[in-house]
């Protein structure tokens, strides 16, 4: 099995899935341009897509080289307090910057929009609708493959982004950055996942908030909750690249680690390529990641679904599979770490004896 | 104090060590990129540089972002298999790549030779020698500002690269491998120290293989050893960003974790806040870092020693100092984290219940 | 508060409770005379009755010094294997060793029987019964004070041993060694309280096989079961003295620690006033120990229910509350510990780098 | 082999360990009582002798039964300050007491002074070695077998009390409670021994303060120390309990822990048999235990040197080797723990997912 060679005939995501294709989303742009010194935690906002453009190509190329079908664009949330701003210039690079890389490697460009800050205050449906249009239209200008609603904590104001974005056509994912125990007004995983599916949503899933074993049960919940009323739909999950298994309902934002002190809960590729199984196992077919994810966990995505998709991505070029790249080590004892059971089985230290395990979560 | 504005005149690396000056070191090349899929582990080897020069280019603007005062050459260490090789052209392209980025910043380029495969199976200096000669010839051609040796575990051999460096007439920084066990001969950091100056080494320390406390641990012997002896030479530290109390003399590759599990054991920028203050108090004024130190590390060393130096980095726009930029946040919880004692006093959970502290090292 | 005076006049256990009282358990005959030389793991039996009776006696002892109102007879669970042998002689010779010893401190006798190693096999209710008949028959003509139905699995077996008990006249507590799931065949702890009370018990509670908190989860679904179907009854806990939060529905047997390796777990004192403190606030009334239970435990409920129950135990002589007996010691930073907030916030280390928080259960 | 079957003649301390027999001693009074509810933690004195005497002979026999070959008197040690009291009289009572229950196993009775709270203060010799003398006249008029000075922190008061022990021609050991670094003026375990030696010690080791690992590292050193100058002794190891790598000098006194939050550092049984086996290839002959060590313990040791020795202590009637106990559970997955394999690499869990591995000590 070789990396994926010549250019493959560009399909849509809903063609894609309804083939039966693995898709492989993209990974965590806000807190790895933190890292890289061009997105200030706290605001968490794009304007890095126009201070240094190759920053944010770059980053997209990288992801493209581990294995993403899609791209997402590295674009604003429109708020009311922000629609005066700099955010529809910021958007519409991103969406060129986004296309620009995804065009060498065939995959698809989706443009996103997250919850609003208002609707925590006044459940104001055609104000907050009129704000996902504003967003909605920088990307049909633009002409994204597909659209995405993510990151809702309540169900109601993702339907009614479901609802806007579906008013032009364009396939319709949508992800809730809720964990197992449900929305913020209890509406339970598997009710989320019918009320969406109901609006109209063809890709539902969850993203970011929570890590990835947390993730899947939570995926479960929603795959049995359309089964239970004889719905059908495309399952999606983009987890943390951090392990949560100490969250409460808010997810990692209220572990007292958010956002500084995160390091130690970093997955490591084979943690990702065990999600990435058990999320196949479970039916779900759009794979990628959220805040945490490195491009080398996008292509442990990748090289674990690589039996059934028939390819690696081009990033495997410099990856031993399993580890196999240490095995002409000239210690023995690390040439010995040359194989999948040694990886599958180490329970890595934290080198961190003063520091427990778990965190209480704050709130 | 705000970030670094203007250009400085750029002065070389002893006027600015003899002056008092900080001069921070970059980070990790080899681990950052295998992780963003353009170094492959085992090999460890440069050849991204011809094959993907903006994704090196980038990672050379994201160090002297964060404050670099020295940009290394992303350079194959010559040995007798390659010499027929592409070694030649990858590091003359490598030279050209971290001048053209030093010049926008006024950052000095370090052309950096490292320990021979061959000195653990003979002993012969000249054909040792002639090996750093080689690639010296390169460094020369492309007039690099001053020149590193690095990564030896014996002192013997490093002295050998000392001399060969010393006939060209540049400054010579030479750093081992070892923690406060000393080298593979059993040789004290203090000795090695002695016999490195005495060699004609201009600035002495560490790099890689230890973590930031354990390789201070050895700084303090290297400058006791130097004081014992009536001995003077500016010191350096370029530590792993990987914790690792638990690692014997061979250092992280030991630990069971090398190279793919090493993730919970990642510094936060506070542990590194931390080290490069110690490091400072200890009298070493070149400080940087080696594998496992990503950019926004670097940045947390010129911002802890901001107050001594006068400037913030560039990359500090982007970065509110001790966690300043969470005081506008919703949740009154998270805002509460938007000072310095919460973030000295964290002591972060790793997620990971069923893993140890510590490891015991292989071998 | 002075350590209990004269001898108080002996109420019974229904008196107690109806009126309002705390009545203090007593704690680990198995776990703790295995350690101390007299009882075999594995077999877990109570020969040490007639082959070492000073040191059930003591034990005894200690738990009434400790504060404990209730001595349980030390006795075999009758099997049909062993009915020809000497459990009729071991268990009249317990009865009147707890007698003895509870006489000196107006302690109650409890006498009582557990679940059969029957059940799981058939479900034989006559020949069942029969057993738990036979070992009544002892209790009886030892004319202790009152009965419990202890370590039951199965909700159906624990209702026939209560209907069995009932036949004397004499107080019934039932407690199962069930965890929140329920018992073995998924009867939630809710409806198993439902059920026992029905027929006919006095008070319900659980016992052993999972830890503090864990059990005090159980209590409280057992509370809610009672309040849903407008049912009373008294109640009663007697955890594991050991941590067990990674536990399955199997309790702490299955964890790999079980029974050689559960040091780590052990509970603090202060562990236990936390725990006492917390049932009491639940409503449990009959608050004691199981395995891993020492005297000091005991101890430690009754101490932290004192401001209630108006008087410490007597081996509170020999305890300075919350530390104070540290107020003289001659080290500063060790008196700093005779206060309560310091070890109410006291995160105890294992002083185990390699070992990890939490197991995963076998089975 | 079977459990030590009937008398065995009396041989004096020297003469078992002149003949290369192990000798076990036993283990902990102080911190086992207070847990059973007999000694006040921060007083630490043996007034239960006189209060509870039948609690202490319980413990005697508990340790007699695991296989000690020593009983050590419960005595006070003789201050300044308690010359007027009581402590005449508990000593000599403490002696029957011992001597009562070794003399149902053929064990020898030690009488032990230790380190005087005056030495700190000042360094008045006559005055120190005059206290000695006055409990060592108890123990003479007692007729004990052997003198053990144990519980020194500093090299010359215990120099002084072997001195003293000396003058009445009995065999004395002596043990400090120093670790590897040394006592408290940092004279090095090595120079300790030697000085102990040449003051006319017969034994010499450590006991209390620190954990097993951590005492045999210093019994390593004293080993060598006397084998430097060419000096023989019998070596002896009393150490904790408890697990203490993360002490300091202070040993586990200066541990955050210390008294009454230490559970999660009790030794196994396993660990024990470890530190019997270490000990004894490390040369030591007469191995026991101090605060912590539970008869279980005790026992641990008389099994790990069974087959020197050549016989099991009595209570090894109530333990299957390495879990053989277990070999007719009815749970296979617990059947399955009855090797030694099994107990030996297990890694036990703390149970703790809110708390470090290690502490920093106070101090």
């Amino acid at each position: 099995m070789a990396p994926a060679g010549g250019p493959r005939a560009k399909k849509g995501i809903l063609e894609r899935l309804d083939s039966g294709e693995v898709v492989v989303g993209d990974g965590s742009f806000l807190i790895t341009l933190e890292k890289r010194g061009f997105v200030k935690a706290g605001l968490w906002t794009p304007e890095a897509v126009m201070e240094h453009p190759s920053a944010v190509r770059q980053l997209h190329m990288e992801f493209l080289r581990a294995g993403a079908n899609v791209l997402q664009t590295f674009t604003f949330s429109a708020t009311e307090d922000n629609m005066e701003s700099k955010w529809e210039g910021v958007n519409a690079a991103a969406c060129d910057l986004a296309k620009e890389v995804a065009e060498e490697g065939g995959a698809l460009v989706a443009g996103s929009i997250c919850q609003t800050s208002m609707y925590k205050y006044h459940k104001d449906e055609a104000r907050i609708k009129n704000l996902f249009r504003l967003q909605l239209e920088v990307f049909i200008r633009k002409n994204v493959d597909f659209l995405i609603a993510e990151y809702f904590e309540f169900v109601e104001e993702a339907v009614w982004a479901v609802e806007v974005l579906k008013e032009v056509g364009k396939p319709v994912a949508v992800t809730m950055c809720i964990g197992p125990e449900g929305d913020m007004h209890d509406v339970t995983p598997g009710e989320c996942a019918v009320k969406l599916v109901k609006a109209g949503a063809d890709i539902v899933g969850v993203n970011c908030r929570f890590g990835p074993q947390t993730s899947l049960q939570t995926m479960k919940q929603m795959k049995e909750g359309l089964a239970a009323v004889g719905l059908d739909a495309h399952l999606m999950v983009q987890s943390l690249g951090f392990h949560t298994p100490d969250c409460g309902k808010g997810g990692f934002v209220d572990l007292p680690e958010y956002p500084f002190g995160l390091e130690p809960r970093v997955a490591t590729r084979w943690d990702i390529q065990k999600y990435a199984r058990e999320a196949y196992n479970l039916g779900v077919r759009y794979i990628g990641g959220c805040c945490g994810f490195e491009p080398y966990h996008i292509r442990a995505i990748a090289e674990e679904l690589a039996p059934e998709r028939g390819f690696l991505p081009p990033a495997s070029e410099k990856h031993g599979i399993w580890g196999s790249g240490l095995d002409m080590h000239t210690k023995p004892w690390i040439r010995a770490r040359a194989r999948r059971e040694y990886w599958e089985n180490l329970l890595p230290a934290s080198g961190r004896p003063f520091c427990p395990a778990l965190s209480k979560p704050d709130a």
